[in-house]
């Protein structure tokens, strides 16, 4: 049965994308692992997406363009956000092939815990998982331009390698973060859940030349769980967290005390 | 025990915003039940913010600008994101005292199902929520402009009237969708679970003067989820959903599955 074993050879087809935009020094680092591991294909934004959590484009017309910024690997850079990336790769982009995987990144920042909600490179993996794909966020805890992102690469490329080989059962998006030590000082990898902490935002106040306020969104993160099952537990304890995620936001245990709505 | 009686008297204090600007038919029709409910502060977006998500504004600075749009009634128009607008008024607009209620709408069509993550007025409820606010969603399935929300103010003063008197114990957010069908023929409430659902897009390609293509962003609403507990199976059979709904992505169930990961 020849064909048969030429289906058996065939490499992984993987969509990178990512929110810092295509030029950003961690979707290059990304990309390095990918292509050692299958066929890459890259749709990224053009411009940095940050903070767009889910957001799509319905206002304006998007554009897609050919890029050769990846040598020997098929790239286009997309107007809009992260999400519009990955809704134009598998409806343009593939048209005969659904992507094996997609991942996304690796961030410049942390991801983890409520982070996925504001992440655009959350919500581009979550987007393809949604439409069936395998996928998986990336992201390392320095949000510098110059991080140091080769840690990191051995633990992406066994992540991705089990998942290549294994598949998703129960879920089909991993959020893994990665905290931004020396190789050695990584201790490994924890499964975890997300944990339960929020941002404390400190707007900071100006005056425009013509004596209009204004307001920058800044903020702290604060977290209060301190569980060993979460993944700021395993990142400040030097692991890398991954979150099996999902797109059901129902909380069931609060569907009985509402029930007496319905008369 | 006077100072106990006063509190007691207060007016709940509710905060009202949307994501399809503060000019909509849709958030008058809210403030109009809200203010009978309560004292009511309006912070919501200066321009139609639909598919936002949860999308934050980082890069640009925001305004936040007194409107007397509603007469009677504390407004401001803001120039961010729903997520935005909410964050504002936690942080400058309510200094001394937290809103008892954050309701976001009424959207003008559907955030049933998978929605609930495009959606900037379900962000901007679910923003209010993490951060401990007591938060309801509204949307009306019908996107028109000058859809007939009366219908619907009833039951709208029915879902809040109970979260004033009974509080939220096991979730603090409520997406609620509401059939566009005349008084006669709302069959009443369903609290339900968030439909497995998805979209499949369609883009309409075009090409600009210069010869460049562009894409527009369209698509199918695709239901295989025929459970009856679910927001779409009540729509569709006449009554109002009720999803309690939460921020925790974690997919419990997926744990198990990538624990070899860890070795």
């Amino acid at each position: 049965m020849p064909q048969l074993k030429l289906i058996a050879m065939e490499k992984p087809l993987i969509l990178v994308t990512n929110d810092d935009g295509i030029t950003a020094p961690g979707i290059r680092a990304l990309v390095e692992v990918a292509r050692e591991l299958g066929e890459v294909i890259v749709v990224a934004p053009d411009s940095p997406q940050s903070g767009m959590g889910h957001a799509i484009t319905l206002k304006d017309p998007l554009r897609l363009r050919n890029t050769e910024i990846f040598e020997g690997i098929k790239a286009y850079e997309c107007s809009g956000t992260p999400v519009d990336c990955v809704k134009l790769a598998n409806n343009i982009v593939f048209k005969d092939r659904k992507p094996d995987l997609c991942v996304s990144g690796i961030n410049h920042g942390s991801n983890a815990s409520l982070n996925i909600l504001y992440s655009g490179t959350m919500s581009a993996a979550m987007e393809a998982s949604m439409e069936g794909i395998n996928s998986i966020g990336f992201s390392l805890l320095d949000y510098s331009y110059d991080a140091d992102f080769k840690p990191a690469q051995p633990f992406i490329r066994q992540i991705m390698e089990h998942v290549l080989k294994h598949g998703m059962q129960n879920t089909k998006l991993l959020n893994v973060n990665i905290p931004a030590l020396p190789q050695t000082e990584l201790k490994g990898i924890r499964v975890c859940r997300q944990a339960e902490a929020r941002w404390k935002e400190d707007f900071v106040e100006a005056e425009d030349p013509r004596g209009q306020k204004y307001y920058w969104l800044t903020g702290v993160f604060v977290n209060e769980d301190h569980g060993e099952d979460t993944d700021i537990w395993a990142l400040e304890n030097g692991y890398l967290s991954v979150v099996p995620s999902g797109h059901d936001l129902t909380s069931y245990a609060a569907i009985p005390e509402f029930r007496r709505m319905e008369k």
